[in-house]
């Protein structure tokens, strides 16, 4: 199992699970490289809806961008309340569910989830598309970089949780070093030219107006600007993973994130007005980044610039996995109450709830295919959801403090009420500003989400009560099985498949498919390697049955002749011996046991409750010499 | 089951196979799409290479073309000789092995094998190569389409032999027709004008020469035309899927496909020379196909044009349905003689191999991610194996005839050792000319994948003997095994693998994992509903092990429970009765069993020979109603 090893790491034994904690400093990169990376491409998104207004449009980019910290200051706020209240994690679903009932539970939760997805399969294709027109020749091979790096990001999550955050630490504080280096210079130029600064490298000039300024721009340009905010749940959500004081730790890391996200989007939009940074058009040959003309302009095309830019490409990439941290915990804790399968709820070998990894990383592999890379598309559909779901964990928690009353939960109360009322506004403000550009889709999406979740909820509830019993055992009819043990030819296996019948029964049935000269010499064996010594101890022998299959079918004719002797024994078990072969290395296991599992498949697809499989296993020697 | 029915097709019974059997309208289509789609690519891709010679260039494809046709013949009529000797299918593999023995034969078995995979890949992007050429503005969507192509092709093939005749055949009789009628009307003008007619759009004017003839330049030109003639293989493999009398269909069919892939590539040859149609560069704007050019200028660009070139379209991209049909036979084959995995030799529920569909559909799709659905370098790398395939198969018949003798040996003799030598020699030079561009990969890949084949053999003899006999039962240590039931709650379930316990053992533990106040319920009910009514009947009554575990594992503890039991008792087996639930309806059986398999797995894992797994069906009802 060394492969595995090596890919997922050895397995953790369930006390390991202290030491796979977290600290702040590594949970900055795990949950808030979302956030984060979003200083990266927020005010771009917004500046490039600003392009029609001409130079004119750059400084609107400071009230936007203050807009959007306010925002963002209230809702950091509103979360550190629900970190305090909910140590054991509160998350948009848990904590509406408590407080505002089960479907607005899973209403922020289906929200919650396709904006993950939709996240992964955006970030990961941002990263890679600044990465390609920084070197187009790259362009060819769009898709294949974007799914490398999806596998790279599942894989370095399947390892566990302080394995993602001493990875992803490098390339996170790098980020966040350079830029700030460049807000610093950028500032000092800006104290020195008296306000307007010389750029190293001009910036290109800003395009001719061609429209006037109105509020649907602006609104719109906030819309894209919003996009951003996604990351932000995820702190309050993953708890858990944090060393204790969980619940301070998670919160000092909230903090820190959200004020370094504030810092970058205000320095980024006072050098862009500055220095007169318009965007350009990403459709159109000459593109380029704003921060890649901004880091330009500030400190020039050197080595600085090359590792700022570096370093943006990978945050970018790699905000991805901000998903990763936190999607697989929504599904566990939604498993937990039944609405999703509960295999979400059961931990890998490494700790982390590895279903809800694969599930999301192929949903997010299936929109790279279905895009061929290119998610643009998608950026509009993805701020819903998570708007939607904190403006349902907000006002959870404005219930949540009603029913505690006393004097401190009223001011709680309201900052938790006025968190839900900005995030209700932009959720309501992004919708229509990007309904017709793809926001519907997600009105599609969520309610589809909803009713697969019911459905599962309401099939579990199903299958408890058909199983349910409340009386004590009944013993009649007792009697041992009707043995059936299917014999290829005479082999150790199929003397273990016999001694273990007549163990468990007197009743024995061997089956055989007929092929000729093989059959001959097994009829010749059988009276002496079985009846006889069955004989010997006083038992009845086991009955050969030479089934007869004129294509060489070998799993039907087997399973008609169980049925036929279910139906043959109306009152009795029928035990189907299938010996199976395990192999201590796994890259031999395709070579065996496809004909047990089919046999075993169709046995269950045709068969009725008094037919029971027993798996018989035959462990092989991995250095076996015959000599 | 009903979406599975819709995708697949409803199960067809083993009786059902000679109505799927087919006759040569229907294997025209299956066994000839790539052959016959050759004409639209052969002589393109022989055009190209002489794009430097200019207009002087294009009269050598003449010469070229005849070549080619020589080598169609002759290995048409080798393969004549194969089919009448092996009326059971004689790809090969089944006639280098017989003939030549197991390392020849393995060695065309893995040529021929990778060689399919890249057809698929080259032929599905070579037909939406063409259509993006067509429409650049799908161009975005290649790989889309590309996978989408291939999806549609494996969901037909598994569906059934002759569905995929049926569904084929309308695009191959358009494709032919469509070409004849376009040969014809060229010829007519070609006699009316002289020999030299008015082209109705008049063809680009050939490029300057910028290069004299060599024989190099003629030597690549011929081996970028032998590309073409991968489909020859499949008609001989394939006799068995032909109706009685197979052999004479077969060779029925092969005959149509070869002489109607000469009148197409002597037709086009003759046209192109006569009009003066150059190729023009394939990476260059303004690229337009030959078959385009040729096409206008014979006939205009009017709607006949338009059905021509679609047809052509979907030939191209339906020519990889030939590896689709050859491919799963072929593994097959080499799986009944242990050389690949069993399930290759099994048959799904339309009577095909599924499992070779799977992999060849899969492999194919992963060569299309990689390259993102742009597969011309493959080109180059997928005539030696074919090739290599021929010459090992006709040089096998050259020893058939010789162990045969007599007066019609010789002469048949003479004909496979003249296809041997003709194929023999195109195989070295195909590798010389196209080594630097590709070849080499095939010397890579077909030593890897024999290296697998003889692993495979080796592994599957190493088991073999490894579970031989020779001895009777011996029947000592004669004692029902120990019973384990791990129990969630009371329930149907529990009260079912108990009652089935006490059918095959007295001694039963029943283990549980602690989960609070349920288990005090259970402990509760044990003694009402378990021990009374066992005692009742004078038995040993199960005893109740109650495994704590701190960490809510389910797994970990039961395997613990079982390994502690078959250590404390190693005289006896240990039977583990695992409960399963069966859902009727298939779209629900992802939310359950995960924990049973991870169980077994678990227990495989880390158990040994004397621990056994009873699987428990419990039948789920469809409609149940709890009232």
């Amino acid at each position: 199992m060394s492969l595995m090893d090596g890919l997922f790491g050895k397995p953790l034994a369930s006390s390991s699970e202290e030491g796979e904690r977290i600290g702040a400093a590594a949970g900055i990169p795990i949950f808030g490289l979302d956030a984060l990376s979003s200083a990266a491409y927020g005010p771009e998104a917004a500046l490039t809806l600003l392009i029609p207004l001409g130079l004119a449009g750059v400084a609107y980019i400071v009230p936007i961008s203050i807009s959007i910290i306010i925002l963002l200051t209230i809702v950091c706020f509103s979360y550190l309340q629900t970190i305090e209240s909910y140590p054991g994690g509160g998350g948009s679903y848990t904590v509406a569910r408590e407080n505002l009932g089960v479907s607005p539970g899973l209403l922020a939760a289906a929200a919650l989830m396709i904006d993950y997805i939709l996240v992964v399969a955006v970030g990961i294709s941002a990263g890679v598309g600044a990465l390609v027109s920084a070197a187009p020749s790259l362009q060819q091979h769009t898709l294949l970089m974007c799914l490398g790096i999806l596998v790279l990001i599942t894989l370095v999550n399947l390892r566990g949780v302080r394995e993602t955050g001493v990875v992803f630490m490098v390339p996170t504080y790098l980020f966040i070093g350079t830029l700030l280096i460049v807000i610093t210079i950028g500032l000092f130029k800006m104290i020195v030219g008296h306000g307007v600064p010389m750029p190293v490298v001009a910036p290109p000039k800003a395009p001719h107006a061609i429209a006037a300024v109105s509020a649907w721009v602006l609104l719109k340009a906030f819309s894209s600007g919003c996009t951003a905010m996604t990351g932000v749940e995820a702190v309050s959500n993953g708890v858990k993973a944090f060393r204790q004081p969980a619940s301070r730790n998670a919160r000092q890391t909230l903090i820190v994130i959200i004020a370094l996200l504030i810092v970058l989007l205000a320095g980024i939009a006072y050098l862009v007005r500055g220095y007169g940074v318009a965007a350009t058009d990403p459709g159109q040959p000459g593109y380029e980044s704003v921060l890649s003309i901004l880091v330009g302009a500030v400190a020039g095309k050197g080595i600085f610039y090359y590792v700022t830019i570096g370093s943006i490409l990978l945050v970018l990439a790699l905000s991805a996995n901000t998903a990763f941290a936190d999607f697989p915990r929504l599904c566990r804790t939604i498993a937990q109450d039944g609405y999703l399968p509960r295999s979400f709820a059961s931990r890998g070998r490494r700790l982390v709830y590895s279903q809800g990894i694969y599930v999301l990383s192929v949903l997010a592999g299936v929109l790279l295919i279905l895009f061929g890379g290119v998610t643009d598309r998608l950026i509009p559909l993805f701020a819903v959801g998570a708007f939607l779901a904190f403006t349902l964990s907000q006002w959870g928690m404005v219930f949540h403090w009603r029913r505690i009353r006393g004097a401190s939960a009223w001011r709680s109360m309201l900052i938790n009420g006025l968190g839900a009322l900005v995030t209700g506004v932009t959720v309501i403000v992004v919708l229509v500003a990007k309904f017709a550009e793809g926001a519907w889709v997600t009105l599609v999406l969520i309610p589809a989400l909803l009713a697969v979740m019911v459905a599962v909820r309401r099939q579990y509830h199903n299958v408890s009560m058909q199983v349910a019993s409340q009386t004590p055992l009944k013993l009649t009819h007792f009697r041992p099985p009707l043995v059936v043990v299917p014999i290829d030819r005479w082999s150790l296996l199929a003397k273990r498949a016999l001694t273990l019948g007549l163990n468990l029964s007197e009743d024995i049935v061997a089956v055989h498919i007929d092929s000729g000269e093989r059959t001959m010499y097994l009829r010749e064996q059988w009276s002496d390697f079985v009846e006889k010594p069955v004989l010997e101890i006083g038992m009845c022998p086991p009955r050969l049955m030479v089934l007869p299959s004129p294509y060489r079918f070998v799993i039907n004719p087997i399973v008609d002749a169980v049925l036929e002797l279910e139906r043959k024994n109306p009152d009795r078990q029928i035990a189907v011996l299938i010996p199976e072969l395990i192999e201590r290395r796994w890259y031999y296991h395709a070579l065996h046991n496809q004909r047990a599992a089919a046999l075993k498949g169709l046995l269950y697809v045709k068969g009725t409750q008094r037919i029971i499989v027993v798996n018989v296993p035959w462990y092989l020697k991995a250095n076996w010499d015959p000599n």
